[in-house]
């Protein structure tokens, strides 16, 4: 019960008695529901009326528990809330002012007529604009609403709750200005023109939630017009966290990354980006299927580039067959496919002390129960396990990074020392271990260490525009 | 000097002897500069350094008071920065979060797995997006930069700083979340389609800074495909403010609107949206000049559609001429057109006691001193003097009064209703009078006041989605 996957507040009134309190706790108890918080809404004489948050396991079981509650002899429910819903309640995220706006002479230099020489400024040098607008710190969250949060294609309206979750990530961790954008799009061209002609205000875009294999179109073709980063969460973050978590966890083997076989499993775009960071890692041994089984160069269905190039540059051996047959004798396997797709029996087959990755939400490819003892190491992207793994590791980071230096992209060196800062936080933050192979997302340490690797990573490999000493704002 | 159109900061190192911070302080008085506030920013024993506030008439007058400055002897000037641009540095407005991100628990409600469910929700009822994101309270200020700030066509980028503070205006005037958005397009229709596409995370599009006649028709052409308002701030709210400032000005004289001639001389996107709204306020006569004198019927040039339109629904008598000749007799002068364009003469030939509303900028029509002892009351969009007019006046709250009702557009008995409430503010605010006839723009009771009669006005005419009691979030 330690992943609220339902949680309701639940206002009732309760005659101001001894004990009636308790009875209604203990209500919700019998019921299976798990007491939160509880606060006092309004108190009188005769009741006291109380809001309480409950955990419960789905909907259903929600309204059971607030059924229980109203059974209670001299109580009334007034009302019961999803406590998700109240939380998103008038959005996540807004706007501030950084400057006071308060006075006519206030107004005179941020407004008019002092803001007219700042506009002249930029007319007359555009790199101006890096330094006396909001850009620097800018960036566009922006999605068509084709893959909402594992949920499918339901449209750019539906993705704006979780688009504004990854602009708040980025603000709480990162302090970066970023700003939810979905497009009425679908067609990977005109996805890509409409962001460009909106991308003046920006120092980086950010894409998320866009169903492959368009998402690979849009970043490419965003890209080539742009001298900003172009950034797919889903790809990049997503590869950059699974490396560290793999790096750490070989580690604890002492299996190095160049002797290891690794099987990813599941080639979407997370998969695949995982699968082309591993080589440019030097992952030994790379083996990536997909539904079809192991891709290899002799499979006649590679219609398209993305497994044309991994059928190129992974699988020297030629392996062919379904996941659970490529896996024997592997020394990790990473899942980003379909909840339950491995045995215990198959993990079993593996190298010895075999490192797994079952990424697949909500569910992973192997349960935890199915994994404890067979496992030497095991990571999903839950929070109620230890070893969460998702983009939010990198993401983050990368862009402090990436920001502070006006990068032009976010290139592969950038995100492979994204990985190694991360899993060298793992390390700092209380050592590496089976239950610790990547960082808490809250570490302190975890963002300016990202941040600092990728700044210097995009230094040495010239796509900074400024060089450390010049940091941009990041208040 | 109360109008610091030039201030700069001189960082001087001074030595820390009695007498020395006021001989500094003489040669910035000597050199014509005026002291702001001064500051210690290092303090040893031989010497302070000081931050010293100074305004000057432009650029090079700053650059002589500097040198004045320096020339102290024993004193070292270490810099000398615009005001300005360190105001602007790093941008006028940035993200806040609305929602605590600080534990695994806040996570999994803001974000997986909650966040699926809230986006579930939306995708199968798309209004929900008013209750559960960003959307109920958010404004596209959006520009094409071909019309900045009245210094012309600077492009796309030239325009933030000027998007920007229209942002941190209505944010800090009516808690409303604002964001500047460039584009980089100049034909209308493909303007439109860009605005269209991204438009799904706001209430509302706030137009800015779009050269005419090109702003009419991207107006028109969003407002046709969207039903949330498109409100060409340089139009709506200059007008709104215009007939405020009109209404107040003409009731001290005692000349009802409906018995008042009135000229209006420039018609750009300001000049032609006053014209309308006095023909829809019921003003007796109106007569519209551009710079080839009034515009009637019987005029061979009358290319547009607005000019069209002007002359069949104002200047029933035909007059024609120059704005100088057609102003005699008339109570009140509407001028956005250009610095000098009128005498004291030709306001000493209109009807007694005039008004005279001279709101080119940087100078109006008719300087303060011509004004004195000519008009009964005289106004400009300056700060410097008594009565300064624009359309911050109205823009923030008729937006506050359009997004707490949902509005699906911003009509003209919106506007209407805008320009009474102001007029109103400035009667509440210390009465009417010959140098009252706004309140100021930072009135505590001007915001609440426009906005309730804008909703008030939109629940009228059927263009709100919600009716009083459900008021949409302002926090």
């Amino acid at each position: 019960m330690s992943q609220p996957n339902y949680s309701l507040t639940v206002r009732a009134t309760i005659p101001a008695r001894v004990g009636m309190l308790g009875r209604v706790m203990a209500a919700i108890g019998d019921a299976g529901g798990q007491v939160g918080g509880v606060d006092i809404v309004r108190s009188g004489k005769e009741s006291v009326t109380r809001d309480i948050a409950v955990y419960a396991r789905d909907e259903a079981h929600g309204a059971e528990v607030t059924r229980a509650v109203g059974g209670v002899e001299g109580v009334t429910v007034e009302s019961s809330v999803d406590r998700v819903f109240l939380a998103h309640a008038g959005g996540k995220v807004g706007m501030q002012n950084r400057v006071p706006v308060a006075t006519r002479d206030d107004l005179s230099m941020a407004y008019t007529p002092g803001v007219a020489r700042v506009c002249m400024a930029i007319h007359h040098d555009f790199e101006q604009a890096w330094e006396y607008t909001i850009k620097g710190n800018s960036v566009m969250v922006v999605s068509d609403g084709s893959s909402v949060v594992g949920q499918g294609d339901l449209g750019p309206e539906a993705s704006l709750p979780a688009l504004e979750a990854k602009a708040a990530l980025l603000r709480r961790l990162a302090a970066i200005d970023a700003f939810p954008l979905p497009v009425d799009l679908r067609d990977p061209a005109e996805i890509a023109e409409a962001v460009v002609l909106c991308s003046s205000v920006f120092a980086g875009i950010h894409l998320s939630d866009i169903a492959a294999p368009r998402c690979f179109e849009v970043q490419r073709l965003i890209q080539e017009r742009l001298d900003i980063p172009v950034f797919h969460e889903d790809q990049q973050g997503t590869a950059a966290a699974v490396l560290a978590a793999l790096t750490n966890g070989l580690g604890i083997v002492g299996t190095p990354l160049s002797e290891a076989t690794v099987v990813v499993a599941g080639l979407g775009p997370g998969g695949q980006a995982v699968v082309r960071l591993l080589v440019a890692a030097g992952v030994g041994t790379v083996v990536a299927c997909d539904s079809k089984g192991a891709v290899h160069a002799g499979r006649g269905d590679l219609d398209d580039e993305g497994l044309t190039w991994i059928a190129e540059n992974t699988n020297a051996a030629g392996l062919s067959g379904p996941v659970t047959e490529v896996l024997a004798g592997a020394h990790a396997f990473v899942g980003l496919s379909a909840p339950g797709l491995l045995s215990a029996d198959a993990v079993r087959a593996m190298a010895p002390d075999p490192v797994v990755l079952a990424l697949a939400m909500p569910d992973p490819e192997l349960l935890p129960e199915e994994a404890a003892g067979v496992a030497r190491v095991y990571a999903t992207g839950r929070p109620d396990v230890p070893n969460q793994i998702n983009s939010g590791l990198a993401s983050p980071g990368i862009w402090r990074g990436a920001l502070d230096c006006r990068a032009t992209e976010i290139n592969v060196e950038m995100t492979l020392a994204a990985a190694e800062a991360i899993a060298a936080t793992a390390a700092e933050d209380g050592g590496v271990s089976e239950v610790n192979v990547v960082p808490s997302i809250f570490s302190q340490r975890l963002v300016p260490n990202v941040a600092a690797a990728v700044r210097a990573a995009a230094e040495r490999t010239g796509v900074a525009r400024i060089t450390a000493g010049a940091a941009a704002p990041t208040s």
